[in-house]
């Protein structure tokens, strides 16, 4: 049988992968993905044949994985964190019934919503949102909705991709948005590098996140009414405590 | 330094776990967890001492955890999925500080949206808010308000906890708050028993799943607007095809 495995990394470090992922790669004779991604991996593997593409270029880079699982070959196609959030398992599943014959399996990783979480504490634990700020392939217009709709319901709130160079003030305009129904006072997170060097955490409250800028390695949190600052950390207390 | 890790172990199975939680586990004197949990990775670790507590004894649990760190072992509280995802980590969180000179660390793991969406296909590719239908510590208008808001601004919805023997009618209750924004045509999915025997996925529409009974082994995903069936499989296209 033709397999075809996207598997999902994990925050950036090896050790943050599955051991279902490890054995995915193990067993392929090609593995596929971003130059970032691969050179996270190409040592630990080092008698595989490597073939990396170029950012952006999803589309490509998903056919070329199932090109080669057609031919015979048993190909991991990998990305970083989770391949079925904002990743290519969709397109996988879109391209898939051109390739007769190549089974595919999608292996799931640790995305950046629960490792970022894990290094700032607990700010997750109630119902979340997880919303994506780039309008590469989403109108912002849905974006703005499904920021204000999250806010108002009071959900935790975490954010992808909460800048670039083209979209510098976009953090800012997530959080004015926010803003409307949520306290200037509510705990927000930033998580930076996570799994990597020069990973860092900050603690701060939505009206400083208002006015900080951050990179394109970092995923931002805002809290819930309810999410605390303790000992430093962000949390969003479940309730056990007052049962 | 006393240490208490907090792991998430992933979908039931032990190769869903990550190297750094298997590695956690390893580096622990006394591993203590919830019977169920125990049981998984008892046979992989036989060497260490496990201390089991019961069901909706989570106080008890931590408390339990953070005093043998205190007491100068290295402990690993373990729970499926991600422990920051209605999990433990929390609660863990809260009460470190009656523990002097105990130091915390979280290691998350693939917890069940990300699980389930891998069996099913693709569903979340998009932005989408997790919901759990629990109405033990949050109360239901909370709940209700959230997939009111999720629904409205067609985020994809991942549902916890969606049934209990006591709550044999929420999830009917859900689909039909969701109705009033989402066609009856939304295609939703089921995945239970993830990682484990017995795992089975089924996809379906919003119609059929507000009259089908799933136990709490399941975990639930409603589509938003624009997911497909592709191949049997659940997809939310994220837009690359049409660039």
């Amino acid at each position: 049988m033709n397999k075809l495995y996207v598997v999902g990394l994990g925050p950036g470090s090896f050790d943050g992968m599955t051991q279902k992922a490890h054995a995915a790669i193990l067993a392929s004779d090609v593995i596929v993905g971003y130059t970032v991604y691969i050179d996270l991996i190409r040592a630990h593997f080092p008698d595989k044949e490597y073939r990396s593409t170029p950012m952006r270029k999803e589309v490509d880079r998903v056919r070329l994985a199932l090109e080669l699982a057609a031919s015979g070959k048993t190909v991991a196609m990998v990305c970083s964190g989770d391949a079925g959030v904002y990743g290519m398992s969709g397109l996988t599943e879109e391209l898939l019934s051109e390739y007769p014959g190549v089974a595919l399996e999608t292996v799931p990783g640790v995305s950046a919503v629960l490792s970022g979480a894990a290094i700032l504490g607990a700010p997750l634990m109630h119902d979340f949102a997880v919303i994506s700020l780039s309008d590469l392939l989403t109108p912002w217009e849905k974006i703005e909705k499904r920021l204000l709709a999250a806010a108002e319901a009071d959900f935790v709130i975490c954010l992808y991709n909460p800048s670039s160079h083209k979209r510098r003030d976009y953090l800012k305009r997530a959080c004015e948005l926010v803003l409307r129904f949520a306290s200037p006072k509510t705990v927000c997170g930033i998580a930076r590098n996570i799994g990597r060097e020069g990973e860092e955490t900050r603690v701060l409250t939505l009206e400083e996140l208002k006015d900080t800028e951050v990179d394109m390695f970092s995923t931002v949190f805002i809290g819930n009414s309810e999410t605390k600052v303790i000992n430093g950390r962000m949390v969003t207390p479940r309730g056990y405590l007052y049962e």
